[in-house]
């Protein structure tokens, strides 16, 4: 099968436009500080060559999914089921580089309706078969892994096929399938002069009802809002039956069942579509680039732009480690030219931190704005940096993830991992994570690269985004990055930040749950749970322990 | 026992520190559009008159309750008992203005802690009592009235005693016992230069606890965002045990347990403590009265500020008939007097719709946001009138429930009921709404006078704030209040709004829960129920039909 832009790459992210390359000297600064061996890994096996199992769903079954969905959309071939094996998690990569996707779905089922979602939910709870339901596969917390509980087989439901999407131009809303990448819906309301205002970094595969399931954030989501404070309305199509939310602004009659459906990770049913708020599109966008000599700096700036009802539409603080990365890694920044270092050592910011700052809107509200967030990040020390490593941030958005798959094949362990936490208690847990994750890696023996950035703001806090790196030691990848992910995991929960800010739970997070919601908190969910999917057949093994 | 400034009378809305007075045109135009009688009902009898049952709580449950809060914080004497059966809806004051007090509690508890709580909860399961959590006693949907369900007896758990604050003044969050009073509460946040920013129309009675289990909304809600969008943690106590929501800013860890119980009523536990969003106090405020030829216009306005992102704390829109209304009934808006009404009129506003819009924070920027709303307005036919009928506003907000006693006392039945929906069904479910009370009530004989405003902005679309007022027909008033609801509930539900924005479900709209959430949203609602409160003890006959 040929390149498929619109799909991701089946062992790694998709296939980019350009290549994507690591400029001389963030390869230097890598060889050298994480000391990497001189042979790389080998390249990810031919498609022919990956172990995978035979298909286990009995033929009663398939026939029966056949009719329900129509034969062409039950998919058992060797790439379908590979491509709906994992998400892109490290450990997920690591996997199906190495040639292995034993833990393939038994069959990929892309239901076209609800009528048809609710049926292929009827026939695999007669026939003892899971489901997961599967949008663009960007999970990084396996939330999409086919795992088969206590059941006999497991298939992917692929959401594809629910792809509508129709609007409401007076109250800003637009209704949206499930199924739907986030690009192309966005596309779809720019089109109608409307934007949905969201960019996860998965935005070219993600899906709208991915988003909506594990209540994913946008790289804009300090000015648009989350995805949770975008949805109005949804439909979740259950085991036991259909839940409609209606698409109202706000309501006071009792609990808001939404908000139990929004994150619910496909544990208690399939969401098939959801009514969001869209906005105008905007015409106007300024994004600029500010230093601060130190993290905490940056900090108090960010915090005053909200305290102050001035924060922008994406708000970024680079940590002064994450900034000595970026500056090695971009080349398109025009601060890691030898006359943008000089600037920043002239007025004191030599080993700062990096701030990006968005407004979008319309003229003049976008100016007043930017201005009245320059007047706050200059009181608290920021130096302007002018529009360039704006453009460069907005330009290389996306590119996180084509990037990771190059330094896997250099031999790299890199994974990425987010929380949020009160203002209070932001450094705490911002000190607290980085020094978890350097003593856990070191342990392995090689110096790791820890850096992190403050990716979101709210009035109460903020989030916090860690990137890792180090060398992968043969034989012992998933166990150094099992030591990571507890050593990061005990430490967020020790720091009184959330186990997850965006990236949800899954299967990666599930260890963590009880810390989060407490005893009570995990038979709420599963009273929900047992309620709408009594057979067990939903997503096993993610969210609820 | 004397006058209590702090307490609701027991027969009606508190000890008004200024008596309230119907101004003559207000009485003269009540009197001839509703037919009034000339002998108004019997005035309130005194608290001895009252009828109301013996205690029937066994003395091993009293004796237990003494033991776990202290005896002196268990009451049964009548004046007690008496302010603890009913809300404030017109049906609960029709049967207090009765002397009806069969309904009360067999005893009020009041705990000092959450241990004390759990003890009573406990002892209340064992010994099959109900439990009715009681903040400041301000619903108008039943949803404190003391009802036993299957079990022997019932208490109100008066919340009075967990009245702690604490504040994180560089996350802006405060930590609140859920039985302080929202006054209360404002006032020692103030004293610290913080406000929480809500002030619903109970402000003066109403419980923070109370707030956050009915999903309450403020005057100032537009802006400072709904009581669901300012609580990041909170600690309810259930029969199965306590469930503790960390006060996180957001969180992609699954369904939102905190949300589950935001609006919970008191069916699923007692909310003990909250920790909510505060702003610095703003020090600057402008209010301002606007005038539209049509309610339509004034909506399309309203809309506008949402969608250019412009809109103010404060947005509420007086339809034609509710402007006619507070035009008679209010002596110190400056628009009552001649002059005020001779300018609306020479600008082709004689039968308009009032605006009031407030706009807080500081200078410059609360300047410079009126001038942009002010643009918006004008631009969509608005007339400035100037901050007299602002400053009248805020003078008289808290004033309605007051003058409801005195209208109940002419014997008006008068009553307010509330939706919401999306902009592009708000002007259908005025009009149903609106239809649909007139009909219900001229159907007992008299005409009706029904009133609506908007009273709260979202970009998606609006809540509609209904009050109506009709001449009471002596033995058929909670038929005619039946009439009323029923048929407006009916017309809610017709044109897709919900059944309340911020009055809460309690026992007034039970009826209506399954067209609001479906079968299996109150199989979800069940669900909940169960596993937090297996016994069925906490607030029986509300929420969960």
């Amino acid at each position: 099968m040929s390149a498929d832009h619109a799909a991701l790459n089946w062992w790694g992210w998709g296939d980019p436009a350009e290549p994507v390359e690591l400029p001389a000297e963030g390869e230097r600064l890598l060889r050298s500080e994480l000391g990497l061996p001189d042979r790389p890994p080998a390249s990810p096996p031919a498609l022919e060559e990956v172990r995978i199992g035979e298909p286990a769903l009995p033929g009663d079954a398939l026939d029966a999914l056949g009719e329900a969905v129509g034969t062409e959309h039950v998919l058992t071939d060797r790439l379908s089921r590979v491509r709906r094996t994992a998400g892109r998690s490290y450990p997920d990569l690591f996997r199906l580089r190495s040639g292995d996707a034993s833990a393939a779905p038994d069959a990929v089922v892309m239901p076209g309706s609800d009528a048809q979602v609710a049926a292929v939910l009827e026939i695999c709870g007669a026939e003892r078969v899971a489901v997961v339901p599967f949008g663009g596969g960007t999970s990084v917390v396996g939330g999409i892994e086919p795992l088969r509980g206590e059941l006999d087989a497991v298939i992917a439901l692929d959401l594809a096929r629910l792809d509508s999407l129709s609007t409401d131009p007076v109250s800003l809303t637009a209704t949206i399938g499930a199924g739907l990448p986030g690009r192309t819906a966005e596309a779809r309301l720019q089109a109608r002069e409307l934007t949905l205002g969201h960019f996860p970094q998965s935005f070219e595969f993600g899906s709208i009802g991915g988003y909506v399931a594990t209540r994913s954030a946008g790289q804009a989501s300090t000015g648009y809002g989350r995805i949770d404070k975008l949805v109005l309305g949804l439909r979740l199509i259950s085991p036991a039956g259909e839940l409609v939310v209606k698409p109202i602004p706000a309501s006071a009659a009792g609990p808001s069942l939404r908000e139990l459906v929004v994150g619910s990770e496909g544990v208690l049913g399939v969401i098939t579509e959801a009514t969001l708020a869209v906005r105008r599109l905007p015409r106007a966008r300024r994004y600029e680039g500010w230093s601060f000599r130190s993290f905490a700096a940056g900090c108090d700036a960010f915090r005053a732009l909200e305290h102050e009802q001035a924060a922008p539409d994406v708000a970024r603080l680079s940590d002064e480690e994450e900034t000595r990365m970026a500056m090695a890694m971009s080349s398109s920044d025009s601060l890691a030219t030898r006359a943008g270092r000089a600037y920043l050592r002239a007025r004191g910011h030599r080993n700062g931190c990096i701030v990006i700052v968005g407004w979008e809107g319309e003229q003049p509200a976008v100016a007043a704005r930017a201005a009245d967030g320059a007047r706050i990040l200059r009181a608290h020390g920021g130096l302007a940096l002018g529009s360039r490593p704006g453009r460069a941030w907005l330009h290389s958005r996306y590119l996180g993830p084509y990037l990771r798959d190059v330094l896997l094949g250099m031999g790299i362990l890199v994974e990425t991992l987010e929380t949020a936490t009160t203002w209070s208690r932001l450094p705490n847990l911002h000190q607290g994570v980085t020094r978890a994750l350097i003593d856990a890696l070191a342990q392995s023996g090689s110096r790791p690269l820890v850096g992190c950035h403050v990716s979101h703001l709210y009035p109460a806090g903020a989030s916090l985004y860690f990137t890792f790196m180090t060398r992968a030691e043969p034989g012992a990848e998933l166990d150094q990055w099992r030591a990571a992910k507890e050593a990061a995991s005990r430490a967020i929960v020790e720091n009184g930040g959330t186990i997850t800010h965006h990236h949800a739970v899954g299967r990666d997070h599930l260890a963590w749950m009880r810390d989060e919601v407490g005893d009570l908190g995990i038979e709420l969910l599963r009273a929900a749970k047992e309620r709408l999917d009594p057979g067990g057949i939903m997503n096993p093994g993610k969210l609820i322990p």
